[in-house]
């Protein structure tokens, strides 16, 4: 399907701020950027890298006053996404180096926690799709979703305790959950089309039968409509926006996904 | 200043063809890119990787048929670049590891072949940016600029040999002269506004005084408007399109720079 | 100075369990390794990579019964270290993109949570060195240091609600207290020379006038010895082993630093 | 089988002269190194990097006078290699991201040329594995193997002008040769033991079948006992050791191989 996307960021600066943004979509196997526009209000200098998770970031120092980002794109979104139950479970030892790193517990994510917990919601299921089957279907029985209800993210142990969370808070506990049995699990920030309310989107991806699939915990069944704008460990890694000295909140964030027709002429 | 950049590449394809590509100019210290386009027609999947030097870089399997890559992008970029005479040689044991890479012989940069011509056309000079200097101006008065004179890329001995070349073949041939002096030298694949003929340009960056400059042998003075698409060692690294099976050339490549009045709406 | 490090860790094997080690010092600025030695018994099959910070890890999988991993070295280890109180705050628009990452929180280092604490410990002190070395001297006052008294990593939150913790725990709350405010802060694995009791241990580094500085809470006064063999974000990203499957606790775990006379024949 | 190494190189050093290095075999799939030595006279300061291959790298100033560097290890190597006839050629679109780098030409393979002659040379094998042994076959029949003959490096269209080569040449030929016909390969220095006479050596591995498959054009037969020590595009980027500055060439360069009984004590 064609998704136009857009988000606004408005901020009110106080003292020059640094900032770095991650909100540019890139084309992958689930996704095809064709358009794509990235305007600051007022334009000051930005700079990008390429992070340790093949992120595009930016950097900026954002001046006093108000301070807009607005960003859009044109996207081909995959319709339908793979589900595979019976996907097996990878051992450890086959898994590519590059992939022990979401094994480990990391900030928001404390795997290392979790570890009896995850055996018991995971007991009796096939090693693989199916044990991560199960902890999206103990997440949508347990944790209650409540888009909104969150400033600064929360923690897996934190969420477990709470029993509820935005979509970044589930994300966090189910991966938590995969890691503890050694099921690599990854964080995923973007937009999904026909979100209710529409904001932007969290979700997690579980390295089983020798690819990432899709989880989303906030959602009663996986369709299409997906565009990822950053992976990582954790929202630690993938924060739309850091900014650095003094907390700055969005005086409003505004997020739109349209379907359209086709590619755009 | 603001630009309006333009490409189109049109392709006749025989045989399903793999292709790479590097089309996509990201925001750095001399550009910001506030608007881009990416179509493929017909448009088959696509995704997108960073390579080695930090590029962008999209992967596609083209079908038989016309198939055509337009790009485009809106940029704002500098006026004026810096030049600094006098600017200091930074000794091999001080360079970051990151750089050592450019100091090594490259496909068409065989900087294993220059130490002696290099020297020569260097003697007398400061070492560091004012051999690149002198570098710049041996190349302007010895190597004839002829735009569009080649199909495939030639090395930097062939160049010297021919004692002519297109803008790739100059930056090949300056990049192993600095090179084979310790220098650490890159090359740039990109757009020039007021280019003439217009077309895809390339150039080459020097390492001194603690950070890169921009040299180019085909222009008399360095002035603004370049917008950089690729780095690397050489045009072996930075291909604006590889296909890989029996070569396929481009039955029309056009390429587009505007200068525009500000930011667009 | 010369020193002749050994570390042994035995193992009760259950079950065939995947590992990932890191055990190899690699020369750097302050340590020159000019022999080292690397033993399983029994011997199984083991293959390297190198992490997403530079450090060389092994990978395994330990078959049941008695599990051996024995290594040792012979390396220069720096003297002195140097302390620069006065190094200036690198503003966070100047840090080099590779850094950014040491600025997030991370597992064990809740930076996010101590900005009003670390301001309150830093406050009057010239921003950079001098914050750090406030930071040090409230952990040295505040966190008492009690070798041997975890096996599990805790976190910086923990730690300093514990008020006391191993050498690990006063590193991380030392490392989120200097991230929460913008000083970059990371994890050391190592050795050092007279340490008592003997035991592998952990500091941390901040970045502070342009370079890393070595920092460790655990000491009364920074001397030379320090053999480091891992760098990371925390206690997560370097663990001299992580085990995957049930947890595997090491029967012995010896460590032994000697000074040596200079370098062997 | 269980391998002692060394090697020894000793320079006549005029002026200060900054080298990389490349010494240390590290573990893999097809080897476990569990003693290592590395010995600089005079003992200059060292520091050690991971370059973008993965390959352990050492930097270093040498100073004025006779500056020796001795390396020795203890590796398990494997006793035979696979050798797979059959193996299918992998379609570039089904390539890792990382492996397109080994399709382009580089320094010393220059793969662009050699489209027709590799076509020629591999016509009516099946894809994949046997179009490399094609292209093994007639190297061993083409190309005379001249231990010792060549100094410096020289490249795939030099050698098949020359007609004959030390182990270096023939691998960047037969590398070129993969990859105009698009499969990747890659160049490896090391240690072959029972190699005659005994010095470092180089050959190449191609990727068939979804794996790395090791090829040397200087044997008759493919046996065990290879030990690498470095892996890159060619000898541009595996160079055991790099000088910057005036050439400096060993006086002496001094290989051993010796079989041992078994891991020592």
């Amino acid at each position: 399907m064609w998704l136009e996307l857009s988000s606004e960021l408005v901020f009110d600066i106080a003292t020059p701020t640094p900032f770095t943004l991650m909100l540019r979509p890139r084309s992958g196997e689930l996704q095809t950027v064709v358009r794509e526009e990235y305007r600051l209000t007022p334009n000051v200098p930005m700079t990008e890298f390429t992070d340790g998770y093949g992120n595009l970031c930016q950097r900026l120092v954002a001046i006093p006053g108000k301070f807009i980002v607005a960003t859009s794109a044109t996207v081909m979104a995959a319709d339908d996404l793979d589900q595979t139950p019976g996907a097996p479970f990878i051992e450890v030892a086959k898994l590519p180096d590059a992939l022990l790193s979401y094994l480990l517990p990391s900030r928001y994510c404390e795997s290392d926690r979790f570890g009896q917990m995850a055996v018991e919601i995971t007991g009796g299921e096939v090693p693989g799709y199916d044990q991560v089957g199960a902890i999206l279907a103990w997440l949508q029985a347990n944790i209650r979703y409540v888009p909104g209800c969150s400033e600064a993210p929360t923690s897996a142990i934190e969420v477990n305790q709470n029993q509820f969370g935005v979509c970044r808070d589930l994300a966090h506990l189910g991966i938590a959950l995969c890691r503890s049995i050694c099921i690599p699990a990854r964080f995923v920030a973007g937009y999904l089309y026909r979100l209710e309310p529409m904001e932007l989107h969290a979700w997690f991806e579980a390295y089983v039968g020798g690819r990432w699939f899709t989880f989303d915990a906030t959602q009663t069944e996986l369709r299409g409509g997906y565009v990822a704008i950053g992976y990582g460990r954790d929202a630690a890694d993938v924060a739309i926006y850091n900014q650095f000295g003094p907390a700055v909140f969005p005086l409003k964030q505004e997020t739109r996904v349209r379907l359209i027709d086709g590619m755009p002429e």
